[in-house]
Order: structure tokens, then C-alpha cells, then sequence
């Protein structure tokens, strides 16, 4: 069977899934449950509200079946992710961590020295580490090195939607890698998943694309069954592109 | 339910698959079957075999579910191209028909004139006629104003496996059209025909793609899949891209 | 020296222009001659103001070394741009005839049948044709067998400043056409007219991208050095794309 | 007049150009005189070198007016590249230094962490340190913030010809920078430069497309010609690409 194995455990699904900016709790959960997914990330946020609705959320989710990954959003530094790694460790009773280190909050793009620098303590104190960066991939074999349990390289901006803006950089890391390599953020459409995956990607993280569809229940589907789409024609063996033309149908000779 | 009607026939795959180029006849009817096609394309050429094990084939596909496509490549001209499609309603008992003219045999790009020209005679001879075009929007508009039962633009040159080269183009076409477009040729991998559908598009037809594939079976699956994919993100609305990020996750406050 | 040859006229510049959208007519003429253009288009209309400032335009731009280029604009069939065509040849003094034939105002989209037709007529008569097209690189063979004396794929749907969204079949007809190749429509930006030079293009044309910038004057030199670079590289040869990085410096060996 | 400014000195060309992989040390002379450059790469390597004949290439170059640039070529950390800096500044006799760490000998891709270490050590010792990285707008910021004297983010890998493969993160980087951004690495074609001075880049730096072209010489006066044209584009502002069609000629009425 097809396994994804990431910090000592196995996933059949290939589709992470985000929970922010979903209208209702209610669709997030219902979202989630469609989608297949098996890892989930969770902010640090909620532990906030664990007496409310949130909460409430929680139980629904079968933690046998689906790995929580809290994230670090809104941390600067290396020394805040590492408090807020402690502390989501003890709130979701979980090694897993999605490192989110962004200093300006206009892109909310990653800052690679704390990044690797957070990812190193972690690692050495039993953390599963997923970390959230650029494109890099000469930063992918160094977070490789300190131990990070997979590298979360992103596609586009976040919340931009625009799919595999990075793809020359994407595939070298591909190519590269000894950890899974997850597809975080920019993937806007199904399409994009499932290109993510036929160019050879262990997963890939999506939120804003299911959240804010019109209807995120069956957009959480559509990504479901195209991460298996690109999943299996990258098992299957892509043809290559070409310059000229190949007729696919036998030329009709009877008229000549 | 969300069917596709061509030629007073309802179609519930949006999957037209072509059976060209497969390593062997087996493998081109088992890729059929796991596509979950219901209308595939064969080529004139076959008659020719109708004792030989291609007619074998025939018998193995269930034409109340499926619907043959006959097309009538390799013709030059209007004129060859109605010869070919009476002979093709002889031989396969069907209306249906693709319309393929290209008269240059290098890079098989389809003539507009002659395709125009044999659509309006086969459309008023009641024939279903699908032809294969570029993406002129211009000429589909013409095509539909005869009688086109379908449109079906090309999104690369045939055999390339490029994707969607032609978007811009298309875009248009299908915003304006009246009568289903099926994109058609170019198609090189199941996030394109995701790409395709997610844009709106009414089906798409793959051939190359499946029948080169290092597993054609299993590539037929994951087109399926990837289809079903780009259908339902479409009905179910796609997010914009955007400029700017947008953080997912609630902005960790707990540390200011 | 590397001269342009279109009906029996030579030309040093390749940078087509158009004179539509200026601010003012002062800025249009003072455009036109920063560009180093030797070929413009003229639209019909003006001669309807033959007593007025544009008249006085024309005055200015010396003949002997630009050629005008008339345009059909606004006719939606064969019939009209014929007729367009003689009235032009009485007004302008001039064979050259730029055709578009575009029935649909909301796109301006050409007409491949339309202008096939009216290609062949005006021809045969003596004219000088360069038809506006969509990228058909089979129409493009047809227009030159019927005696067209250039072709004009479109880059982009006109007016969008998308640049060369049609390449794959630019790259096509550029290597199939007998007839000069002038990329009209959709440039944006000097780079897109680089581009489209770098590909082998014969000319471009531009018009929107001159006439709305900022200062359409220098924007106007900024096009002109554009299609010079372009068609420079093309000559010089450019070099290929290339997965893997190749080193351009000597490696640093000192230090072993 | 229109003057980029990095370490102190005034630079009316933002061409930059390399001196690796040409054909000859002629053709690499002649070629960096006609693109008018003043800020040229020299790697330590030809310091070994230095009574044969490239140390003749040296005095040919008037460095009143042309910048040397030496780079740190194949070190693989931040120790080595504090070392070579420091040769090169008594080699070449100027405190400008061009960073490139790159452990990794496949795809020479910049190692972010210790470039950011070499930048801060090197800038503080008086260096005008001009760091070649990824397109990583927060690591643009840090370098920024520990005296980097412009930013050199790549285009794409390096000797690859793609262009703006990193568009999407370019823009940022220019959009956020308080030094001068100089595109590096990736730039195949004069369009690509345009482009990229067109999108608000100060300067490119140009190797591999020159010095392997079938001419380089003319190659050279290509880029000269297409930087122009995009900073000049840039500075009189391009229109918006837009989705729908505008006439540019006012149609032709007098039919109706």
C-alpha cells in the first residue's frame, strides 16, 4: 500500500488540510471529514478557547485516525516558536509541529535563519518537525540535517492561490530530498494539487482554496480526489511533453 | 444530476477518452472500462479490420452505456471529411461524429475553412457533429450558428501533452458559447483536465496522455479522478487569486 | 542589412505602430517618430475628418519613408472589407491594406472564413494584404496561397497587454510561413515585442501599449530598442534552456 | 539623470555582466565593451593566472569607468567566503565583492544562512557586499538590515535561461527593498532582462546568455538595447494587462 510515513506514522491520505478562515466551525468539521485528510493543522489560537465552541469541535475528530499538526502562526522568532511549541505540545498532547516563523505580517512569508534555527532545538527535543519555508533548496537539506520530519516548501504565496509559482525550485528539492516534501500554500485550485503531486510531491497542505469556496464541503472532495488523481499518474508514469504533433488515431488511408 | 447532453444523449462522465496508440488492444479496453468513459473516439482505420481481433474489441464495450465516437482523421479536405463520416454511419450504426481536418501531416492542426464547411453539410444530414478546432472563438460561434452538436478546441497541438496553452482563448470560447465545448488534444497529465473543467469547460477528450502512460490503466483512473476533480471544484466555486497574503490560521496572539 | 521586404517595399524598422488611443494627435505624431516606425496603421474613420487636425497629422509624417497602412477596423464580413479596402486605396494612395474582420464587438476577435475570402479578392486586385488572425498556423498557409502578403497572428486577445499567449502556435506558423510574420496584438510591454522577435518573428505591432502609457513617447523608444534587441539575439543566436545549473565561473579552487 | 547607486559609486549602465564561459578571452573583452557595462564579475580563479594572458584582458578595461565585481565563486560557507573576500580585495584592489556561497556543486544554489553570516562580517569591515540569493523576500530584509549593499536574487537556477521563474517573489522583493535589487542567475534571453527591469528591478546581471550565444558580441549590444528598453518602459509606466478587448482603432462606421 501506498504509505506516507512522517515521524513514525503511517498516512494514506496525501491531503493536509488547514482549518482557518472556514465561515462556520460546523462547515470546517464537515470539510474536514470529506476531504479525507489525516493530518490536520490546528492553530495555537484555540487553545485559547478550549471551554467554547472550539472545543466542541475538537471531539468530533477521531485522533486515532487524523494526526493534529498545530502550527506556530504569528511567532517572529525562533525563541517564540519554541515557547509555542512547548506549549502546543502540552495543549494537543502532541509531538507533531507545522513551524510557522514569520517576522512581517503583510505576506507572512518564512524568515529561513530562525526557521532553521527553531527546527534544530525542536528536533533535538523529540519534536515531529514540519517546517514552513520558501522554495529553498539548499534550506531543505539543511533543516534535513537537523532533523526536520519533512520540508513544507511553499507554492505561491500564501492565501494567493496561484498554484506552483516556484515549480523550477520545487523540482530540484523533489529530486533532492531524503524527507517528505508537503506542498504549503498557494495551491488555489485542484489542479494544482494534483500537478504538485504527478511532479513527484510526498503531500501537499491546503486551507484558504476549501475555506473560502462557495461551497467548502464539496471543494474539500474536489481536492481529495485530485491529490489522488496526481498521486496515482506520477505512480503511473507522466508521458513528456513534445514539439510536434503525433497523430493518436491510425490516418484514415481508405480514401487514397 | 449534473449530466452532459450532446445529440439528445445524456452523458454522466465528462471523460471522452480516444483509443489511438494504446500498446495493445487489451490495455486500450481495460483503460476504457477503469476511465469510465461513456463516449470514446475510433478511428475510421478500424473498419478495415472488422475480422481481426479490433473488432473483438468492439463487442467487449457496451454501446447502451458507451457511445462510439467515429472521427475521421487523416482527411484533407470538406469534402473527404463527409464521405468518411457516411461511411463511418455505415460501419459504426451511430450519428455521432468527430470532425478532424488537417490537411498538413506534420503537425495535424485542423483547418478551419473545411471544418466549417463539412459541419453545416453533416449537420443538416443529421448528423452530431463534434469538431475538433482551434481555440477561435470567432469560428466557434460560426460552428454553432450550422449546427455543431459540440465544440471542441484544442488546448495545445494534438500529441503535445502541454496543458491548457491556449487558455486565454478558451476562456472566451467558453464564456460566449451556447453548445458544450470539450477541450480537446494538448491534455498531458490529470491536473490539465482538472484545469480544463475548474475553467468550465464541458468535458474534456484524452487519448495520448492515457495510452503512452508506463500504466495506462491506472493513468485512465487517475484522468477519471482528476475530471470528477475539476467538475466539482467548478460547480462548487474556486476562490480568487490575489496579491497579498492572507493568513489561514489566527495570528498567534498569546505571546504579546 | 537586414531589411524587411513586404510588397515589394523594403523596411528597416520592424517595429509596426498604431494610431489609435493617443491623448492627443500631438502625442501620436511625436510617438510615431520616436519609434523609428516605418509602417502605421490608419484607421478608416479618419478620413471621414479629412478637413480637420488629423489631416494635419498626416501632413507631417513623411511618406517617402513610412508607409501607411490602413485598416479595416470595424467591418464584419468579406463584402465590407472590400469595400473598406478600395475606399482606403482612393484616401491613402496606397495598395497596403492591414485586414480585420471582426464580427463580434465585445472581443474584436477575427473572422478566419471572412477574411480568407476577402484576402483572395483583394489580392487578385492588386492589393497589398496583411490579414489580422487569430494564431491558425492552417489559415496562415491558406492566406498565403491565396496571396497574402504577410500574416498577422494575434499575440493576445487585442487590447489585453497579456503578451505572447498564443506561443506555441506562434512558434509554429513562424516555422511553416513563407510570407513575412507580424505579431499584432496583445504586447504589452517592450519584453513581449523582444520576445516576439527572439522567436524569429519578422514584426510586431503596436498600438494600446504605446498609445496609454505614462509618456507614450518614451514608451514608443522604449519599443523600438526592444524589437532591435530582439531581433539582434535572434540573429546572434540564443542559447537553450537548460534543467541543470552550469557554473559560469571558474570554481574557486584556492582553497582545497 | 537616471543613476543607480551601490558602495559610494554611480552606475549609468544596469547591465552587469560576467566574464565566465566564453569562447575566448577576446570575444569576452570585446563583448563586455559593447554592452556598456560598468560593473563586470571576475572570478579569484583568474587571479592564479595572473601574468598570462587574462591578466592582459585586465588592462584593456578602463576601471575608471568599469567596476570590477569579484565573486566568491565555489566557496561553501561563510568562513571561505570572509577569506576569499578578503584575497580578492587585495587582488583586485576595490572592496566590492559579489557573494555566492554554494555548497552544492549540482545546482549551485545560494546557501541562505551562510550568506547572511558572510554579509554582516563582510559589511562590517567596510565590504560593498552584493549577495547572490533566492528569491526570499525575508532573507532580502535581513541582509538589508546587516549592511548588504543591494540584494541579487535569482531569476532562475543559474545557466538555466528560464527567465523570471521566481516572478511572483520578484515582485515583492522590489516592492519592499530600500536597496537595489539586482536580478541574477537565470536571465536566457534580452527579453528576460527587459522584463525584469520593466517589473522595477535596478539592474540584471548577465552571464551565460552572452557569453554561449552564436555571436556573443552582438548578444551583448542585445542586452545593452533590452535593458534600456525596460528601464525606460519601467519609468514611463506600462499600462495594466486587462481581460476584455479594446479597439485601438476607432471603427469604421461609414458602413452603417
Amino acid at each position: 500500500m501506498d504509505l506516507l510515513k512522517i515521524g513514525g506514522r503511517d498516512f494514506s491520505s496525501r491531503l493536509f488540510v488547514g482549518t482557518g478562515k472556514f465561515p462556520s466551525n460546523k462547515l470546517m468539521l464537515e470539510s474536514i471529514l470529506a476531504s479525507g485528510s489525516e493530518m490536520i493543522t490546528v492553530a495555537m489560537k484555540r487553545i485559547d478557547m478550549q471551554h467554547e465552541e472550539d472545543d466542541d469541535m475538537m471531539r468530533h475528530i477521531n485522533r486515532d485516525k487524523v494526526q493534529f499538526l498545530p502550527n506556530t502562526s504569528g511567532v517572529r522568532n525562533a525563541e517564540e516558536a519554541i515557547l509555542a511549541a512547548k506549549l502546543s505540545r502540552d495543549c494537543f498532547g502532541t509531538d507533531f509541529i507545522k513551524l510557522e516563523i514569520h517576522p512581517d505580517p503583510k505576506y507572512l512569508l518564512p524568515d529561513p535563519i530562525e526557521t532553521l534555527k527553531a527546527t534544530e532545538v525542536l528536533a533535538r527535543e523529540g519534536f515531529v518537525v514540519l517546517p514552513y519555508i520558501q522554495a529553498d533548496p539548499v534550506l531543505c537539506k539543511r533543516l534535513e540535517e537537523v532533523g526536520s520530519a519533512a520540508v513544507m516548501p511553499l507554492g505561491a504565496p500564501i492565501g494567493t492561490n496561484k498554484g506552483l509559482k516556484t515549480r523550477d525550485l520545487l523540482e530540484i528539492i523533489i529530486a533532492e530530498s531524503r524527507v517528505p516534501v508537503v506542498i504549503d500554500a498557494g495551491l488555489g485550485a485542484p489542479s494544482h494539487a494534483a500537478d504538485a503531486m504527478e511532479m513527484g510531491a510526498d503531500a501537499v497542505l491546503v486551507n484558504t482554496a476549501i475555506a473560502v469556496a462557495g461551497n467548502p464541503v464539496e471543494m474539500a472532495v474536489a481536492f481529495k480526489l485530485a491529490v489522488e488523481a496526481g498521486r496515482k499518474a506520477y505512480l503511473a508514469g507522466l508521458g513528456r511533453q513534445s514539439t510536434f504533433a503525433q497523430a493518436t488515431s491510425p490516418l484514415t488511408s481508405f480514401l487514397d
